[in-house]
């Protein structure tokens, strides 16, 4: 439809939502949709591109195999040169995702292979198209080609999606792109994908938050601390009036309404990096991007799964069972932490990858923004407390980059060890500018008079829970990277 | 066998990291022996407990109604006085563990019911005797009662255990103990039961920890961040070289063996309440092991889930996939946040019962432990840092407690809202006390000279662990206690 990015996440959250397993399969197809549109000659997209688009056809990414799956430089799959220029594929891949289904009329396998006298390692990786059938030139489909599901994957959760292991056995192929540029292809579709299993995150912790909230309301247990609060007509209260179970959705709200925002705005920087009319503009844009990915990925999914387990937690026992389905939330939740690119990755994509880029070019524009916002905040006396608090978390960071760039080069371990906690911290600091964004809004349309003020009253109120809940965990990321890596490297390995 | 609490608690963990599920079996019976034992008359002693020891039959711990659990005052199961001195015993029982299996020839349901014509609220509640086969005079089995198994509840987990609604219609019960304090009663099996699911968290985390750490040792993937590391005639190393890798690793070691210190020195307060030779060490062990309980319960199952999580996570794609066994470490060690009071209503019996008690002597005696300790230690230049990082985490912790004392009674809802974070602050406190311990014990053998030197100094660097990388957290929690209850409380009901 050609609509922007930010459109097309708003929607993914609420198919994610709905049901993350279903929501997967248009997801594969649309990322394997964008790898064609930029690398495939004008007969594959012509070929593949409609069908996948109008959803007559799906799409897989092949990357893992038995022994590989972060160090893809080590897979086996073999990719044999036809006189016709088709390849013979040969190999075997697993967790593939929508891997076998009847749900499409043909599944578009992309699949990373090497060719043969290709190096045996990371540069030696090509990508392919192999359909299940093989379209003829009338765009028929024709032969069933080698691609046979092995098993079905037994999984903690997303039981509604058909994860598989694929047998490539001399499966016909078609090179997509330069060979051995395949990783960098691929890529493509992960980028994109690394932002769509940051909506998962969120999605799944705001449908458990959702679930949490209507139980709390409905389930009565015990009386409110206060005798002025209590209900005077039942023997007990709904259990929305116990502190510790408004922690629990206080907390889910304030993650999953920031998270939100950052989705947005990340997807926005897609869209700026693709439309945005000067050349400056499209550089920052992508610059944010390529920094705020691993975190709307890694740190998206850590919380949403701490927002559905603590959902679960307000059902008690009832949350144990399968009836309910809160935990299914939880299981569900569970592997957007590890797939494309486990949240351990996604820490050091950041550190390592991210942060050093153009020399610190991104990272500094991100300073910058999160500056002169604040800067501007704390003189309005609606958002000055919030304004503070983000100031004090982005001094965290700031101390934490300046100590990375220090002893980070020096001994890589710094920088392997602090990874996560500057994942950690620098989530809390995105989502703490999401809150002071809100904030100035909420505060003023209310100076403005609204009609919704109410609205805009709980907005400020749960921006206030941020910065007071929240926002205090900056420092002890800052202190867990400042340790640096020698506790944690100094066991041998025989010791654990 | 009458061996001590330490010694049970010992086994117990090996038999929790075995198969939890399994275990509960023989656990419940040991709760149900607890009780009769302290309150059964010695013609019920004398009826029941050899079988239930002998493991001949089991026991079951019967609270819970689709209503209410953590509310039992609501309860509605109806015991209605027979001429015999019996009672006929009507209501729904569900999340019933162990209710209904063939491993022992016959159960014993302990049941809280209330009398006809009792209060109807909690201080109405009585606990009853209600065997599955009615015992004979002759210690023979009789007639089939009048409990049914309606349903087995599916689970998240714990699979291999029985988990029933039982239905009571009419069925046979006497009374245990006074009518009307029941809930006393069963708080003798709560309590145990408290220790032994804290035992349950550390349990899954332990054996999660050990798979991982083998995983990590066999998979190879990707190559380690300093050359030097490398291995030189394989493509990829170990991921146990990795930095984030060991950080998951290492956090569930530093928590597995200080929890299991911590387990171990409460089981001693279970002894020495019972059997130390003058009334103020009994008394003293009961205050320690009473503010403890909920600590172990909440803190241990919290961090148990976080470590099994983690070692989830160390698998990749592998840990979501069911042949592993990984995610079903997960899923089994949920449910212990879960059952014997959830992890929120432990916070609670910590801020709300147990500081208050007897005018805070528990947690001054706990003060003036920690205080000594620490004293002590930073004198030896190989626990300086340890112990004053753990001074540190101290002071955050009395900060919090006497800002609670400030602040929780003129608001009862700073209490509620402080709680959990009290918790998780305590729970810091309480494993670097543990650590500090070990450290000293390992310090003084390394110096005397030991044979076992290595194990001592990676005890060491584990503790440093602890210390740089966990006892930071403090601050953030006691930072959350002080924000007060304000802004989780300043949304209305219908604002979530």
């Amino acid at each position: 439809q050609g609509l922007p990015k930010v459109i097309n996440f708003a929607v993914e959250e609420m198919i994610c939502s709905a049901n993350l397993s279903f929501g997967m399969y248009p997801g594969l197809s649309n990322g394997a949709y964008n790898a064609l549109a930029l690398h495939g000659t004008p007969e594959q997209k012509a070929t593949y591109l409609p069908k996948l688009v109008s959803g007559t056809w799906s799409g897989t990414m092949c990357l893992t195999e038995p022994h590989c799956g972060t160090d893809l430089g080590l897979l086996k799959t073999k990719a044999e040169p036809q006189a016709d220029g088709s390849y013979k594929i040969t190999g075997t891949k697993i967790f593939i995702s929508a891997g076998e289904h009847d749900l499409s009329e043909n599944i578009i396998h992309l699949v990373l292979a090497k060719i043969t006298g290709a190096p045996d390692n990371v540069k030696g990786i090509s990508l392919f198209i192999v359909p299940k059938f093989i379209v003829n030139e009338d765009g028929s489909l024709g032969a069933r080609n080698g691609v046979m599901c092995g098993s079905i994957e037994e999984k903690m959760g997303i039981h509604g999606n058909s994860t598989c292991l694929l047998n490539y056995d001399e499966a016909t192929g078609w090179l997509v792109g330069e060979p051995e540029k395949g990783l960098a292809a691929m890529f493509i579709m992960m980028n994109a994908a690394r932002l769509g299993v940051g909506v998962q995150g969120m999605a799944q912790g705001e449908v458990a938050y959702q679930n949490a909230v209507a139980y709390a309301k409905d389930r009565r247990q015990g009386r409110a601390l206060v005798p002025t609060d209590r209900d005077a007509e039942a023997k007990a209260d709904p259990i929305i009036v116990h502190p510790d179970v408004r922690r629990m959705l206080m907390e889910a709200k304030a993650f999953n309404e920031a998270a939100r925002a950052l989705v947005l705005w990340g997807a926005l920087q897609v869209d700026l990096s693709r439309k945005a009319q000067s050349e400056e503009e499209r550089l920052a844009a992508d610059d944010l991007l390529g920094l705020l990915t691993p975190v709307i990925k890694g740190y998206l999914t850590d919380k949403g799964f701490e927002a559905a387990v603590n959902a679960q937690q307000i059902y008690g026992g009832h949350g144990y069972i399968r009836e309910w389905g809160m935990e299914q939330f939880v299981r569900d939740a569970r592997i957007a932490q590890i797939y494309e690119g486990a949240n351990g990755i996604q820490a050091l994509d950041l550190v390592g990858r991210k942060l050093g880029a153009n020399g610190g070019r991104a990272v500094q524009a991100f300073f910058k923004i999160v500056g002169e916002e604040t800067a501007a905040a704390k003189n309005d006396e609606a958002t000055a407390a919030l304004a503070s608090a983000l100031e004090r978390a982005n001094n965290d960071l700031q101390t934490a980059t300046l100590w990375l760039m220090q002893n980070g080069i020096a001994n890589p371990y710094n920088a392997g060890a602090a990874a996560y906690p500057y994942m950690n911290l620098m989530g809390v600091v995105c989502l703490g500018l999401m809150w002071l964004r809100m904030a100035k809004a909420s505060s003023a349309l209310l100076a403005g008079g609204t009609d919704n003020a109410a609205f805009h009253q709980n907005k400020l109120a749960t921006a206030r829970f941020y910065a007071e809940r929240i926002m205090p965990e900056s420092n002890a990321h800052r202190r867990k990277i400042e340790a640096g890596a020698d506790s944690i490297m100094a066991l041998p390995a025989d010791a654990f």
